[in-house]
């Protein structure tokens, strides 16, 4: 079956130009001009940017932590991201405690089963770091997972020693794979949480002060210089702040290889946003905490400069009032113990059209750049591309149309998550996907939802990716 | 008249893959897998790179300086462009002492007409800053000519003041321009210049003296600085050293709309080179002045880390023995006074073999990054871009046939441009340009030149282009 | 005649301790524990903390400017300084437009003629910078005066060229002598103005955007390249903001002869003070312009971490109404047009308490560290150490007696400068002089002057002195 | 018994005067010009500088460690630093694994008992970090120690986690203690250690390449982030490389209460000394490891800039042929695994004549600050100040006799200390300490050792001490 785009503005992470797309089953096969195919069915783009569909490399569908589940599973999540202009996500698979990797991917391939609407893979996650797991990881390679989470903070739960760091830091180099970090000193901020508690500090606000910026730079500058020592390539994960940025921004100046990628949340919620009185500030309660408008501004400068090469979401959903109407647990548990609010903000279907509105309509990043940064660039990083992350002949034909001149107003009470509450509440954005195509197929069409369950595949990935 | 480029790997800035690029006239009309065009000529490219043409965003053909030309003129220089893969190039033209930017522009169309043999533009330069000429600077968009260099460098010559380039600034913000700038301190060059001679230290190592990296990165700060406050972009040509690459990047993490190149010979020739015995260091004697391997690691990782986005040449050849057998002068000039030595150092041919070689080759740039510095990212910052600096449907067929596997040794006896030594001489490369196509015709086919003189096009480039 | 004082806590750059100190005329004799001296005058100095009379090094007495004379002559202005335990000061000799240095040094002398009643030294400060007045730097010394102020800023009034810097700093070092910078860049200075006033903005708070920190930050690290390059020492005055400090810092760290001083309001008084209504902010029109408390954050760390040895004052004051009742021209003359505010601030007075009250009681520095900024440092780098700056045997008995518990509300009502406001009216403080000593003789006793005008002594100062 | 020092020339941390010291007891009691005094033993001092007695902060006699003990005891060593100038040191008492930190200071009495010449105090040291050790903290102080240090490096034997660091932190901040810390990467040396043994690399030089400057760099960065967040003091003992004194800096920018030493050897001894052949490359391996000459320039500057307060030894001597002849093993217990070399080098004997020539010769330094670092600020920083650290009424009469122009080459065969090398052998210094006052009496007069055993005191140290 072949499908004709015409008379659309293709917008690459190198390139922006008009031409026609020439899809043949799930694959472009053309593009040109002026295009004229007989028997193919035809899509006017007028009007609209095509871009390739989006990737998040930082999800966590229906994942258990901290006495809850995550509530978005790999249906409701996915078919959010695909509201959202995202056709592929990669998810971490947490190994069981005690158990082993491959169990963790075995675990996860369980709860995706049947459920996807987009596509997919796994990051391996190192939660349980045995000497036995650290020689398994090697072995995810096979399983088609060549990129491993390993977690400096969360003490007591997924937390590794400096050792287990090292030491899977020289497997995975070995292995071709790359290792990502969650870089907060996990020890100092255990003790910090004590002493909070100690002193009556519970609402959702002292979760700020338990998790301050120089200890996610501490660890930051840490995992760099570990990696750097290695001659490993780092990503690090979820930076959210200017002293962690700085700290990548000197290992790269160093020569080593060290990557990282930001969340939407990071450049638009703040620590005034966490003060509000009553529970409120819950919603907000993320590992790294959220930091400062100039914080925000920096990111934006690193993610221009190439200090970060990614802008994902850290998906991890909990309900604002959980715990009844058959909802799991939410962010209701943390009351009167910020410690125990599960920590995740959702953003799987928001990342596009938030940060498109933020950075391209302001001029602080170019079409182009923002193309690489939320797409392209995670699918080169982690060996997905040229399959995924762009729109050239003999990819995947997973095409955003995105209507740039589209106004739109945030709300939980049209978004596709299941969730009761969006982290960008009343935003007006401009700038809306409105049809988004996952391997020659629209599974999205102008807010109707024409996907099915179970047609999202999961994605095999390469080893010896770039470092960008 | 199609051509129909079959079976190569096409490079662009963000994307590798397997495509045909079927050409129609002098445009890209397709490109798509197994392309089969009646009537087209078809050229295979098995094996083969498919980049865009080269775009060398600092060249001084012809060039009137330090009392002598420059001896490639329109048709040797590029000609010897054509054959290392460059199919555009913007030269500076120069004002004369006393007259107007326009003036400097129409020399420059004398000098081009009838010896062209691929695209080009002009940079403006204003190098006789009279308020009559900064109040010109607008009106050079009419001239298609969208960029203006002005000097900090060349005292008594071309220096401008700190007044006149801040009023210039402001000038090129206000009309859509962007102002270059060769970034050193031309007063204390010129105080130290004469203590040497004064001290009888005359020969060609002193010029490294004569120009250290400390004036350099102050002159780059100030201009970053200066810069900044306007809210102008600019961009910083011929960066040569760690502590100037590391003021653009202060000035880009401040929010400062701030670019730079460097060019090839900055990585590949140190100041050990220059301090031979004897005159041969002349050879290398170019402003600023080579420095040291250190220097260069640190520009490799600055070009990678987006703290530079472009590499040129700066390509302004002067005999090694000039003055003689129907020669003008060259760096023999610079006898027994350094400060004589006309600058400059050839490189319009080499750029993109050296470099490929450099950072490809050794895995410190990928081969995306690779055609941005070489040629998406001048040709969008300067305005040339949908036309140039890309392979995609809708720009000219301006098309590289690389081939990576080719092995060469650089050699003046070997080389094309009008010129007695080659910069990088008796140097072994693998990867070598083997076919040069120019808007759909090939210029240059193994090694033979098939173009025609007067056959290269001026290029009216574009205003308010982005910051990369 | 002799003099002892007993019980008193002796506070020096390096030391503090228990001891009476004995005086024999003009000088130290011997300091001891439990000292008993037949025929000695004795002061008791229980509770009081006897520290080394303050060495402001940076004044402007009876200074013509702007169109009219600083208010403060050498009585009033030594007076002052007195009452605030400053017993040495030195003075900037301007030299005439077109004059030589020397007959800066004379007016001065002139000036000062039967006025004075503390110690005092002067710097040259090459206004006018023909090539005789930098011939003419060296003799100087003749004088007694081995430092040189060298104005970036104040665009055709004393600004001068990069390369009449260069020149100086070379000649300077040559004859042991220090050059000192008012480091803000002039040019760009003179075409914000005109395009401030231009846009009708004329109050006083445009003085603030006239001088931006990025713009004393960029000719702070041109003078700071500048002096490196030559080997010059160097001594940047009143450094306002973080970015500036950093680039002595910068230098520093670079090996380069490097250093600076702060004032006090650069501590103190903040943009918003300057954002009132009406005329008020007139006040504190002082180049470079007062900045942010962030910025004096970060001055508070230079000062600790030696990037800054010496906090002076540039204590230049006209009156807030002058022009009336006998008064020179004074703040009014701004009036519709900010850049005719007399630039300046009051301070020489009040320079000790409102230092010890920010520094040593908030224990951001030590006592010792505080007299070292405070008296021996400035002793030291300009040449008048060990005769001024310590208490030590041989050293001059310039002694104050500070009293720690003294409290004190600062008002222009109280004040003993010739002025008519205090740019700290209102500040309640801790800790002030309470007898001041000069060469054994007590010129202020608990409120009461009792200086003989006419009897400060002239220093000459000794060159090649340490870089701190 | 009173003694009076004549005609020599005092320097200290502020200042350098002539003056005649009258000593009461043991203690200064006057300083005067031309004092006479009746009954008093006078000792000329003409062209001597009068210095205090060198504080060495750092050291570790008869350390058992590595299977060994260090060779020099409380007499030997004691003796070394009294020929060098050293008066005073503070010496690491060890808590037995298992045991508490009070029994180490007990076992520390033990060792000193009836052997020592000259005053001491103690440092506890947490190495064994238990949860009861870390409660035991705050009780040091009656013990007369109020400094403890705590390892970030040697895995499996000293070093703790970062909880237990943050804990003691804590603790520290609490009573008012300092923490000193040993900051290098404990866990990625060990598994460099264990990769280099399977490797077969097992000479000297291979410590080298187990203690990178990178994971210094880290782990001071780490300490200095933890120590910022508790906004507890903290004391960086043995900087050795750029990378670690910025991290320092930058600290100290933020406003964090960071201090930091670095030792004799880093400024003398580099990488190319250790990779000689055979085993003599052992003498040198001490962690952290020597560096770079480009290292120690930095160290120099940030001395000079107050990025470090110290240079003290890490004096800890282990037999370059031991094992044999009655001395216990040393480092030849090294030969076929470099990791099993007792890890220390010489010095305590060396430091103020190595270091006197090499910063006050070459005028990096100035006397003043030299003076700082190796007496005044140890004292101020540990709490001994006023009696120690300086020359000053009521301070102890604690004088080096040094006389700048005595010349000396340095050797193991006329050193004082009991090792079989020195570690700056053959090195021709100028500037040597002649005479060593302790407590108003002589110990060392020209050559001859005149102290008593046991006559060295222990020194109570104070809590709440100053942040230089």
């Amino acid at each position: 079956m072949k499908t004709l785009i015409k008379n659309g503005t293709i917008v690459t992470a190198g390139d922006t130009y008009k031409g026609d797309i020439l899809i043949n089953g799930e694959v472009i096969q053309t593009i040109g001009k002026d295009l004229d195919v007989e028997g193919a069915e035809v899509i006017d783009a007028t009007g609209m940017y095509l871009m390739p569909g989006g990737v998040d490399a930082h999800t966590h569908l229906e994942m258990p932590f901290m006495g809850s589940t995550a509530s978005d599973d790999f249906y409701t999540g996915q078919r959010g991201a695909a509201f959202g202009g995202t056709t592929t996500h990669i998810d971490f698979a947490l190994m069981p405690q005690g158990g082993t990797l491959k169990q963790g991917i075995q675990n996860w391939h369980e709860k995706a089963k049947g459920k996807t609407v987009i596509d997919y893979g796994f990051h391996g996650a190192l939660t349980s770091p045995s000497p036995e797991a650290i020689q398994e990881i090697p072995s995810l390679v096979e399983e088609g997972v060549t990129s491993l989470k390993i977690f400096l903070a969360y003490k007591g739960v997924f937390m590794v020693s400096d050792e287990e760091f090292y030491k899977a830091l020289e497997k995975a180099r070995d292995a071709g794979m790359l290792v990502m970090t969650h870089a907060e000193n996990g020890d100092a901020i255990a003790e910090i949480m004590k002493k909070l508690l100690d002193e009556g500090k519970t609402e959702p606000r002292y979760h700020l002060d338990a998790h301050p910026a120089i200890l996610e730079a501490e660890a930051t500058g840490r995992a760099v210089s570990l990696a750097g020592q290695t001659g490993a390539p780092l990503y690090v994960v979820h930076v959210s702040c200017e002293d962690a940025a700085k700290q990548i921004e000197m290992g790269r100046n160093k020569g080593f290889k060290i990557m990282g990628e930001t969340c939407t949340q990071y450049m638009h919620i703040f620590e005034d946003d966490m003060k509000v009185p009553g529970h409120e500030g819950a919603k907000w309660a993320c590992s790294p905490a959220v930091r400062t408008p100039k914080d925000a501004e920096y990111l934006y400068r690193s993610l221009q400069n190439s200090t970060l090469q990614v802008v994902s979401t850290d998906h991890a959903v909990f309900w604002y009032e959980g715990g009844k109407d058959g909802r799991q647990g939410g962010k209701e548990l943390g009351k009167g113990d910020f410690t125990k609010i599960p920590n995740g903000i959702p953003g799987i279907e928001d990342r596009l059209y938030i940060n498109w509105d933020a950075m391209v309509n302001t001029g602080k990043i170019t079409e182009n750049r923002f193309v690489a940064l939320m797409s392209t660039n995670p699918a080169k990083i982690f060996g997905l591309y040229p399959k995924k992350g762009t729109i050239a002949v003999g990819s995947d034909a997973d095409i955003v149309f995105f209507d740039p001149k589209k106004e739109h107003t945030v709300s939980a009470s049209t978004h596709h998550c299941n969730i009761d509450y969006n982290a960008y509440e009343g935003r007006k954005v401009k700038g809306m996907p409105v049809k988004t195509m996952l391997r020659g197929k629209l599974i999205v069409d102008n807010g109707k939802f024409l996907g099915e369950k179970g047609s999202g595949q999961f994605l095999r990935r390469k080893t010896n990716n770039p470092v960008l």
